[in-house]
């Protein structure tokens, strides 16, 4: 075998076998395979597609490429949760306390941000003393304790798809369904989920388009989740709706906390109701409907507030000392309409260069720095209404009056969720 | 402008502009753009294709990437001549005495031989102090004086293109018309050529498998070179067909002579007569069939052969002096009926075994061995006729015996000569 021929055969429109693939993956992470015939292949996967045979293949050699882990201990209540890229994982710190209080298990691992988008793991470090390296010893016995935690993922999951994701990115191969679907499935089989909701984000400013691409992405995530005895749901919803009204570490935590006492309404409140219901559901067993009702009940009782808290104190983070910015500069509208779009790209670099995010893994963050948006899409702007407040340490210039777009007319709201699929 | 960008553009269909091909070509040499990223945009490029503004532009910065000569103090009727891959250049040394022997200037620069392919170069190098190493104003001045100069081709001429070349090689990047096309132009342009003729090899064992993708390469290769005013002739012939019974630096040199001497028949000959045709016809600006006459009749009055030895004497060669093998051995057939196939790539193979050929660069070269066929496709075979004689001064074992195809049925001859594009 060699990987030349295999190159050819992909050239070619033929498949390949299940030893040819794993010669691939094997010889690609002990180096015998080069980076410049790794993404010769790469290109001919993305222009000339995978069957399911060869896709199961390349989920199956990247999940065995690393360590793995059992949640098996955990029993069968477990869910997991994954949203394909995007700006905004806050989802997650609202999700997993609502759904652990309904009596499901959330074992999440998750990663750092890396520029404009956001991480877990860094919007919980704004919460003083909040610990994230968790050993794999502390993580299951949470999980079992409290029925939720949160810790940063290993780095040796999936290390083939860890280093084929890094060529991807610097060799304009990553829009390609079956290399999304199994990078994602790979490590998600790595981890030892069993049951797992996929939030499929669907939008121009997506990796997925269109909604014929996220079906298929879908559908294919499905299949390899059945060839891996993962139970797995996939909602399709819209990316260019931005989610919530907070940007930042500190500030999502506050809203999330917002959300998890039942103290506000909106897009980011109903998709987060949403996926819980969907992932209840399966943990549980039982209907989606009896599983929103559960989810309901618990955000209007206080159950899933409380379920946070405890996250929260677990993991020794104390609450009451989130950080709060020094400085707010309030960015007033000079026009009057109606709110038609907001561009969360810019709203993501704009954020970061307040002091948000990092631009290289070194970078040190400043917790309480942030956006905070004063309207919603639709809503209706006076001259001199507060669009955005934005909270930081560093002096603020250059605001780039193109992130928010104001029409005469009033637009028509978008669809959240387009559909699921299972 | 930057490299995932373009990389991203091809894999999209899209075209790419002349400004975004230097971008590749200049980065790449200057390794600013890495392999593994060129070698993504390769195989896009392979699969999706370029119109052909984009190969214009990738011949010329390409041509543009090392030293260009000038042959312009030669005059207008030099010619050049190329062929596409494959085993036996030995046209070369035919070809060359016998258009020069007709008034056209022959300034030829080749390559040397690895592997089962053989190189002009090597052939020369048999015949005892013959020098190729010719400076380039030894060069022009020789061609000058007796229109027939054949050196080594310097190291320094397509930089780009060689770089490029050596990446296509392990990256299954190598079966692309606009990859071949450019790459073959940009050297001839690069070489000074003004009118050349090409022999574009079609057949299962060529790198052009079908008339289609040979008359698509042929009108691409016409077209660059109208481009870069030089005028271009292309001959689609037959890869299939074993040329010469010769195999072997020494024997293919003495094979040589016996065309340049009137002395044999056959597919060599008649692949040589309208090659040279074609170039003379170029060279003067004559018809096809005027020049196809003083080519005949400088075969049989021994001027092209006379041209020969004096190309051989201005180079220093002593004709009379080509080295003998050693030993001989007959390989005899052991079964009866008509020579239906050689396979060529397997007497290549075997040639080098015998030490006519190197493996790798350093390897040193057995002048002396090789291979004489002794029948052709379609002659009677009997058994305990000699199919081959080996010339070497090693010990011969296991010949594969599947070189030889004998059927109980005549063959139809298969055609030489498919057609010709200009």
């Amino acid at each position: 075998m060699n990987i030349i021929d295999i190159i050819n055969k992909k050239r070619k429109y033929e498949s390949l076998t299940d030893e040819e693939i794993k010669y691939v993956i094997d010889g690609y992470l002990n180096d015998e395979i080069k980076d410049y015939q790794m993404s010769s292949l790469l290109m001919a996967i993305v222009l000339n597609d995978m069957n399911n045979d060869e896709i199961y293949s390349l989920t199956k050699y990247m999940a065995d490429s690393g360590e793995k882990l059992d949640l098996s201990p955990l029993g069968n209540n477990v869910v997991d949760k994954h949203s394909t890229g995007g700006v905004g994982d806050k989802t997650t710190l609202i999700i997993a306390p609502i759904v652990a209080s309904c009596g499901v298990k959330v074992a999440k691992m998750s990663g750092r941000a890396l520029g404009h988008t956001g991480g877990t793991i860094d919007k919980l470090e704004a919460i003083p003393g909040f610990t994230v390296n968790l050993t794999q010893a502390d993580f299951i016995k949470q999980v079992n304790d409290i029925y939720v935690a949160i810790t940063s993922q290993t780095e040796n999951v999936a290390l083939a798809d860890k280093k084929i994701y890094a060529l991807r990115d610097v060799t304009g191969t990553v829009e390609s369904i079956p290399l999304i679907a199994s990078s994602i499935m790979s490590k998600k089989i790595a981890l030892g989920a069993k049951k797992l909701v996929l939030d499929v984000k669907v939008g121009k400013g997506a990796l997925i388009k269109d909604l014929t691409a996220a079906r298929r992405l879908s559908r294919l995530m499905i299949d390899i989740g059945k060839e891996n005895n993962i139970e797995v749901v996939c909602m399709l919803t819209n990316m260019d709706i931005p989610l919530g009204n907070n940007i930042g570490n500190a500030l999502e935590v506050a809203e999330a906390i917002e959300i998890l006492r039942d103290h506000k309404e909106g897009q980011l409140r109903t998709l987060c109701i949403e996926l819980a219901s969907h992932m209840v559901s399966l943990g549980l067993n039982i209907s989606y409907e009896e599983a929103m009702t559960k989810v309901l009940t618990n955000l209007s009782n206080g159950m899933a507030y409380d379920k946070f808290l405890e996250l929260v104190k677990y993991q020794h983070g104390e609450i009451d000392k989130l950080p709060q910015a020094r400085s707010k500069y309030e960015i007033k509208s000079m026009t009057e309409g109606y709110l038609a779009d907001i561009d969360a790209y810019k709203l993501g670099l704009l954020s970061m260069s307040l002091g948000a995010g990092r631009k290289n893994k070194e970078d040190a963050i400043d917790y309480s720095a942030g956006i905070v948006i004063g309207k919603n899409i639709g809503d209706r702007v006076n001259v001199g209404d507060v669009l955005m407040t934005l909270h930081t340490q560093k002096e603020v210039t250059n605001i780039d009056s193109s992130i928010f777009k104001i029409s005469d007319e009033k637009v028509s709201e978008e669809k959240l969720i387009y559909e699921i699929i299972k």
